[in-house]
């Protein structure tokens, strides 16, 4: 399989995997419900499901089990991208070139919906048929989406990022920000699919800790460097919006070319991280490699 | 110990256990852990954790399992306050005589806070320190908050509300928005107590259920009716509320007399449904009569 029919079997397997997740819920209230399928579906690249499916098929994890896992870290995803969205917060009305929810339909159900998404996230892992020795982990697996996911991780990073809004921040207050904001989710793709092997050990464990906490922040560094670099065609929403919400970003402190040496040096580290584990991760050093060639 | 010492003894018992729960938090945000604290401590009755102690109590499980039931469901209920006092939704500037989360902080703090609060409900049942028997039924827990607080639950019932805003709907639909809305919460805070105990069987639980869902309602059709026959003072919040926003009430479908006619209808159901448990049910009744006879 070529590298884009890998990412595109994926995609689409997530896709599958949520639509079914939503056809099976009772239509209570259609139009949350249409809400919550269109801030899952509107596209996107599926980073994290991907991330965790190439680590779980590197350590030989079943697919099956891999959906439930790709499937609750993409709810998480996608239910922070209808907050940040909002007015109150990134104010975006265009995502991936479309409407951002609270524009096709409204800010109450966009705020709804991301609540919904948030709970449908610790459904899936509550619920999904994992094969029996999965299951036995799955309070294991909800403590570590709970980690990555709420004021220990992704909410905490994004108050730090509204706070750091229209002031200068180190590269350390930056640094900690990416790393609870973006960070700790795409840490929690690759430890959540790792969880499910049988042969890993705590410390090849750390080892891909270290790469996912290396390659989520060269995704950030590369993100701001995008921002300034590519044009709203390209980015599915306007250019130089970091800058418009006068942003702290890794270019505006270290200039553009410094910028690129620390994603650069970000990215030697990952694959260094990866370089002594006794399993094929030739996909996840290509995704390294994807993170920080990446265009858009 | 005395109706009202017993719930100013659970209601403390359960700020305390969320102070302690908030106080183990790193302070990464201090502003987002301060409006996370604001959303949980602001007051309250803290009916949905006395409804599980009582609950808890009446079938000999332990208060220390019961804190995390009690604590979990307060979050859920905290958070769906934080988002729903929100500007896009009902733009409420008081609650419990206090500025509303958005009001003290900001919007975007509110909604970060509502969202982590949300998490930290999944912490709590996926961390607290459960005796050995029920820490097996974890997921079991998680299964019931999920359902209780998520589209299927919660957030569906406020959708529903918020589309029935500004048009008449069937005394059924009020039901059913109800149900989801403020019932199924309540329902998961006796099941949930319930969960935790050795003894009881399916019949009952599905007693206590019914028992739940009742005075779900009533609590509803009374909280229509205070909206109408209360003064802002008493309230906490302008009075009439309802009638201002537009809401379909039970009162406004059936009459004031109607209304009060219903309440007490579900009133002596919910005492039948307890009637043929095996246990002392004593403060549950005692509950149902402080619901349907309760002022403000």
């Amino acid at each position: 399989m070529t590298k884009l029919a890998q990412l595109e079997y994926f995609q689409e397997r997530t896709n599958q995997f949520l639509l079914k997740k939503l056809d099976s819920l009772p239509i209570n209230d259609p139009k949350l419900l249409e809400a919550m399928r269109y801030g899952l579906l509107i596209g996107g690249k599926r980073m994290r499901p991907y991330l965790a499916y190439i680590t779980g098929e590197s350590l030989s994890v079943s697919e099956n089990d891999l959906d439930g896992i790709a499937g609750a870290l993409e709810c998480i995803h996608a239910y922070s991208l209808l907050h940040d969205d909002l007015p109150a917060m990134d104010d975006d009305d265009l995502r991936r070139g479309k409407p951002t929810c609270h524009i096709a339909f409204d800010e109450a159900t966009a705020i709804l919906a991301g609540d919904s998404l948030q709970t449908l996230a610790f459904d899936i892992l509550a619920n999904h048929p994992f094969s029996s020795a999965i299951a036995s982990k799955r309070i294991h697996l909800i403590q570590q989406l709970v980690k990555a996911s709420g004021y220990q991780g992704m909410c905490g990073g994004q108050a730090l990022d509204l706070s750091a809004t229209n002031k200068t921040i180190s590269l350390d207050e930056l640094e900690k920000l990416h790393t609870l904001k973006t960070g700790a989710l795409l840490e929690a793709s690759v430890l959540m699919a790792a969880e499910c092997s049988h042969q890993i050990t705590e410390q090849e464990k750390e080892q891909l800790s270290t790469f996912a906490k290396l390659i989520g922040l060269a995704y950030q560094v590369r993100d701001d460097i995008i921002d300034i670099t590519s044009s709203e065609e390209v980015l599915g929403k306007p250019a130089g919006s970091d800058i418009e919400a006068n942003k702290s970003t890794y270019p505006a402190l270290l200039g553009l070319q410094g910028a690129q040496q620390k994603a650069d040096n970000l990215y030697q580290q990952a694959l260094q991280a990866l370089h002594h584990l006794p399993y094929n991760t030739q996909n996840l050093s290509e995704f390294a490699t994807f993170i920080i060639s990446r265009t858009s």
